[in-house]
Formats: structure tokens, sequence, C-alpha cells
């Protein structure tokens, strides 16, 4: 059903308070959909439409809904009917929800929540940010070798439905350790008495929880699994992972690399829902610090004021020496950048890397450096020397920008500094005091 | 069992020949792992593991091999036995395989490939690069919706073990069109003669053939989909994406975004895989217009001369407003094109950012330009003219940066360009060119 004319059957239901049949329309919509119609109700609206929902999808809903929201229904629902919902909840959406919340909320929420669920809730609220502990769920299916597919398929009969997947079967011994890993698939096409030791994959794929998420991911990504289980340090399976919060991970995990880039500070919400001070305050603190370091080059600049009075082409020429050593270095930090997060670059690579992109900054360097030495001779007339000064330093500036660029994320990733913070605005401010010096040590040589 | 020893173990069985044992260690290795292994070997060891490998392991383990040792495979295995393996192959690995093989190839591999799947991998092989027709897969488990829960699961016994996925039944009637999708654990946990049609999800969501990858992964993603069904134009079911290819999908587009925005051609392979050439001409296009866009900024320096004369602390300011300008874009730029590929900011929001913006950028420069005065007055021992000439000038940079480096991206979007195309290389000659060109109009009424 295409959305307008949803949208518009739910308005007129709600307008016309025929609960009833909202209730019925309700269940014929994806509850993705239903959150994302409900982005627009005021308060009111909001509360009424989610106790006409369908009980059963009413967790289902909230789990899916922006943090504005439930902070609305939060506020206006009492905290028992709260706690009904963070019970019919996956553990992971409860988690991440409880973790949006000021810490008496949750205390005040969680002392009604049975003592189990409470003990477990505390333990994931525990884990690093993340780390795959903050990330995974623990309603998976759980089995002895021992236990043939006709057994284990009863079990998932009855227990299966409030299971976040039952696609893989985990199989572990009597003391929790996690044994092997059987895809459903695998048992559905084998006799029923055959037991699951038997079809377990020959390696078992599993990650600690206090892995980073993105190893985790890049684990996932690599061995093409629907979901991956996680361990504690004792080898015990503690819960697992699924593949759309996976995909989630990778998405935050790039945008957190271009944020930092572009000299961000990490945003927590979507642009739209964050304050303007907040918005002021991610980009502030980078734009202080290379606005600081830019004074160095103006320092140079200051410093070589009698070879800049010879020629005004000399400082005509300045911004395309910092612009073209900006991009060149840029090319070649956002290259690193993007093969350490994916795991195709590392330090112990820096020699190969370096070696290529001076061939690179060579080759390149050539190019642009010739196009403006006869750009310079021919269009403005330059004499000889000045071109060549000119150029020569362009050509400088390219390989040597070249080479920082791809040096300082794998030394950043060395030192265990996001490589993605030693980038592109840093990398302009070392590269364009560099090129700065280049030119005028030459210019001061050849044109004084 | 952790990688090392397996190498080790395996390296050492391959040096003694032993092929039986060697064989059986397979078996407990991952396809994926013993892909890997796989990278290190020459071309005749290559073949001989590759033959030695059980029958049912080499489709697999081949579509997991990167481009060159598949060349070096496919250089020295007959034809038939590269069909077989084609034919072992799931379908969407097949594709992916023989679009990297010149065309010849592939039309002397085919013409050993039965008629029934020859048609359909030329039909594949016709789906624009990039489109969810190319992506796809066509083994997938399809239902009438009068079929029992008991016949569905029997079908999968039989027929399961070639499908890439058996986790959602797909529902069509006659004509072939999808008319539902069940997700499999909810066969499994009701009674065995409950009908498909019973269990169907009340909204389908589908994409067809010719929907580009970016919009299939984004309703993957929104909906937390395991796969996501392809239909033609008059809704027939013709495939299959998932989410391991869409993890890829997210993956490849987030690269795609990183390397435009820093003004290189899109690479088609990773880093280490990419010829010295291929890797300078993909950086020398943006390059070249970048330096020849920065002429105007050095054109604008040039006219005002007679300005630059008065004093030294003005084209030792050129370096600060140049590079805060550029930052200051480039962190606008970033949220908007990076908010754009995730679908959170469009075209019609314009507005809104471009308020959001300016008064972020007002906030931010006056705290910039407050600092810098004091700092040229104080440390610099600059005049009050010369120090709000300065600032002043970085307040007006800062604002109009922040403007443009939102408004670009969108207009981008809007004229159907990519939005990341237009984004920190272009930015920042924009806004290099009219801050220099504000601080010389500034300098040149208030200074000479």
């Amino acid at each position: 059903m295409n959305w307008d004319k949803m949208e518009e059957t739910l308005d007129r239901l709600m307008e016309q308070k025929r609960h009833g049949q909202l209730r019925g329309a309700l269940m014929m919509v994806n509850p993705v959909d239903i959150a994302e119609y409900m982005k627009k109700l005021d308060a009111e609206n909001l509360l009424l439409m989610f106790r006409i929902l369908p009980k059963d999808a009413s967790a289902e809903v909230f789990s899916y809904m922006d943090s504005d929201q439930r902070e609305m229904l939060v506020e206006s629902i009492g905290d028992r009917e709260l706690t009904a919902l963070i019970n019919d909840m996956f553990l992971d959406d409860a988690v991440d929800f409880l973790e949006e919340l000021p810490a008496n909320a949750v205390k005040r929420i969680l002392q009604y929540t049975d003592p189990q669920k409470r003990a477990i809730i505390n333990q994931f609220l525990n884990y690093p940010e993340n780390s795959a502990g903050s990330l995974m769920t623990i309603e998976y299916c759980e089995f002895s070798p021992d236990m043939n597919v006709r057994d284990a398929l009863k079990t998932i009969k009855k227990t299966g439905v409030d299971k976040e997947t039952v696609y893989t079967l985990y199989l572990v011994d009597n003391q929790r350790k996690l044994v092997g890993t059987v895809p459903l698939h695998k048992a559905l096409i084998v006799e029923e008495d055959t037991l699951l030791g038997k079809l377990t994959d020959p390696s078992i794929i599993s990650v600690t929880t206090l892995d980073d998420q993105e190893m985790v991911a890049q684990t996932v990504r690599k061995y093409h699994l629907l979901s991956i289980p996680v361990v504690d340090r004792e080898g015990r399976m503690v819960g697992i992972i699924t593949s759309d919060d996976i995909m989630d991970v990778i998405v935050e995990e790039g945008t957190e690399d271009f944020e930092k880039m572009s000299g961000l500070a990490p945003a927590e919400e979507p642009y739209f829902k964050t304050s303007l001070f907040k918005l002021a305050s991610n980009r502030l603190p980078w734009l202080m610090i290379l606005m600081f370091t830019s004074i160095i080059s103006g320092a140079i600049i200051s410093k070589f004021e009698n070879v800049l009075a010879v020629n005004i082409l000399l400082s005509a020429s300045i911004p395309m020496l910092m612009d073209s050593g900006g991009n060149c270095g840029q090319q070649a930090s956002t290259l690193m950048i993007r093969g350490i997060a994916l795991g195709e670059v590392e330090f112990k690579d820096l020699p190969k890397v370096l070696w290529t992109e001076i061939r690179v900054g060579l080759l390149v360097g050539s190019v642009m450096s010739a196009t403006t030495f006869v750009r310079l001779l021919w269009l403005n007339k330059a004499s000889v020397v000045m071109s060549a000064v000119i150029s020569v330093s362009l050509y400088a500036t390219v390989v040597i920008a070249k080479a920082i660029g791809c040096v300082l994320p794998l030394l950043a990733q060395k030192i265990k500094v996001d490589p993605a913070l030693a980038a592109s605005p840093l990398i302009t401010t070392v590269v364009d005091a560099s090129s700065l010096f280049i030119f005028f040590t030459i210019a001061s040589r050849f044109v004084l």
C-alpha cells in the first residue's frame, strides 16, 4: 500500500475518532511505518494512538519511534505501563531506550521490572559504549549438541516467538561454553533424528563482549553472517548481535569518520534534532585549533615579506599552492582513513604506501607543474626564473602533501589515535605550512 | 581455531604433499578463510589446492577469492571445469564473476552452460550497474498462499539446499505476482496445517529491478529486513537481495562518497590492487580543475596589490582566512552530504538548513573573530582599525562559508548531480574566492 494513501486513511480515522477501525487499519501497517506516521502527532494524539495499537505491536512500534516522541510518551504514561512496555521489548532495544533516559528515571522504571530482567538490564547498561556487549541481545536459541533436529524444532515452536532470531542455533556445553553453530536451514533439510552436533559449522566465528563494534561489523561482513554470537572471556555464550544492528553500526561508523575528517565532533543525534548551541559547539574546537595553527602559515608569509615584494605573482600563487597541497593531502588521507576503517590498510603497510604515494605525487605533480609553468610563461608573461620557481614549488608541494597525507593517518592509528581525527583539517594546516616554507625558500634563493 | 595455527598446519600439509590430510583439514576451515589463505599461493599451488578442495566447497571458496586469484585460476583450468564451477555458484556470485571477465571469455564459458541458466545469466548481465537487478539472486523459495506450512517445510527440505536463503517464504499468485512474505520463524511456531496466506506480513516491502542500490539499502535498513524481494514493472517476483550484499552496498556507497568528497574518482579496486597510473589518473582531473579555479583567488590578490602593500599583517592573514573558510564550509557540506545519503535531508529543507547554518555561523564566527581581534591587538600590536578589518572579514567569511557549504550540496542534489561531487574541493575554491574578495573590499575601504 502506498504511503500517501495510508497516511490519508489513518488521518481520516483519527479525525472521525473511529478507534475500532483505526486499530484494524493499524494491523495492516508495518510497525516502522506506524512509528513514522506517529512523528507528526501531538502529545495527546500520540498517547491515544499508542493505546489503540494492537497490544503485541506497541513494544515494536515504540522501539522504532524517535527519541522526542518517546520522551513525550514517557511523560504521559505511568511508570507501570512503561515497565510493561519494556518487558515486551527485545532486550537490546530496551537497553538502547533506557540509555537515553536520565539516571533517576531509569531507576524508577526498573524498580517495577522483574528482578531477573532488572539484573540483566543493569549488566547491559554497564557495557562500554560501542562494545559488542552494548549491542547484543539475549533473545537467541541455545541448544545442546546432543539434541536432535526434531526436538530442536519443537523447542523453537515453543519459545521462538520471543526470540530476535531463530535462524542460527547456538550449541553450548554444560558450562554454557559455545561449541558450535547450526544454520537453521541445515537443520531443515536433514532427517529429523540427526543430532545438532553433527550439523555444526566446522569453525566457530564469535566475538567477545568488549570487542569494538567496528571490528564486529568487519567480522560479520567478512563471513557473510546473519548474526554473530558474543561470548565472555571464558568462552561462555552471553548474547548475539543481529545483521540489522550491524548495518546500523556500519552506517554510524561511516558517519563518524565523515564528521571527524571534517573537524566535527561526532553528533549524537540527526542534524534536525540537534540544538543550535550543540551544532556550534561540535564545530568550534577544531575551528579554533586550526585558526591558531594557520597563524604559523601567516608567520611564514610575514617572515618573507621582502620576497613577496619582488613580484605580485608570488603573492598571487599562494592560494594555488595552498589549495593544491590541501587537495593532494586530503586525497591521500581519505584513501588511508577509509582503508584503515575497512581493515584493508595497516601501519605495517606504511613503507609500501609511502612509496606508492610519492610516485603518485611525482606523476600528478609533473602534469600540474608543467601546466603551471606554461601558463605562467605564456598567459602571465612571467620570466622563466619566476615561472620555474612557482612550478617547482608546486611540484614539491604535491609530493610532500601526498606523503604527509598518507603518513599521518597511519601514524595516528599506530599510537591509537583515531586516524580520521588526524585527517583533512590538520593535514591541511601541516601541508600549508610546509608548502609555503618550500615556496619561500626556493623563491628567496632565486628571485631576490 | 586461530588463524596462525591454521595457516601453519595448512602450510605443512601443502609442503609435505599430504593431499588426503589437506582435504580433511580444509573441511574444518571456513570457506572465507580458505580463500584468504589461498591469496599467498602461486599459480601452481593455487590450482593444486583448488582441486583438493571438497567438491561442494570449491564454488563457495571461488566466490570469496579476489579477482587476481580468480584470473590465475581461470587461466589454468579449462572452460568445462570453469562452467561446472559457475553452475555450482549462486547466481549473483556467478554474475559478479562473469562481469569481471572480458566479453569473449564470457561467451566462451557460457556456451557450455545449460541453456536455461545461460538465458538467466545473460539477462542479469544486462541490468544496469548499481541497480537492484544487478544485485539480486534467483535462489529463493517461492510458494502459493494456499500451501500449508507442512508442505512448505517439505518443499524446503527438498530444494532448500540450493537456496541462498530460506528464511523468508515468498508467496506468489498464478501470474507470479508477489502477494505476500512469510518470515520462516512465523511458520515454525504455528500448527503445521496453517495456510501460508494466513501468516503473511500485512504490508509487502519490495523494490523493482531498476531501483538504485542506495535506495534498496535504505529500505532494508528502515524495515530491518534479512532479504528484500525484487519485482519487475508488472509486480512479478524476479529475485531477492540478501543482507550480506546490502552490507557491501552500504560500505561501497560510503567509500564512494568519501572519495568524491576528496576529489577522487571512485576506485573500482582496493588501494593495493590499483595500478600506479590508475591511482594518479583518478586524482588528476579534480586537482587540475581546482588548480585552475584557485587562479581566481590569485587574481583577486593581484588586483588588490596596493592594499597588501599597506601592512604585511594583511598578507599574513590570508592563510587564516582561507583555512577557516575552507574548514567551516567543509563542516557544513559534510553534514549535508551525509544527511542526503542517509535520506535525512532533502532539497525542500534548504530554507530551514540555510537559516540554521547562518545562525551557527554567527555563533562560531563571533567566538573566532573576537579571539582574533584580541590576538591582533595584543600579540601583534596591530591598530584597532587593522584588527577590526581582519576580524570582521573572518566573521563574514565564516558565515558565508557555512551558507555556501550547505547550499551547494542541496542544489547539486536538486539538479541531479551527486552532492558529494559538489563537495569540499569545489566548496573550498568558492569559499576562498569569496572570503578574499570580502577581505580586500573591507580592507581597501578602511586601511588605504
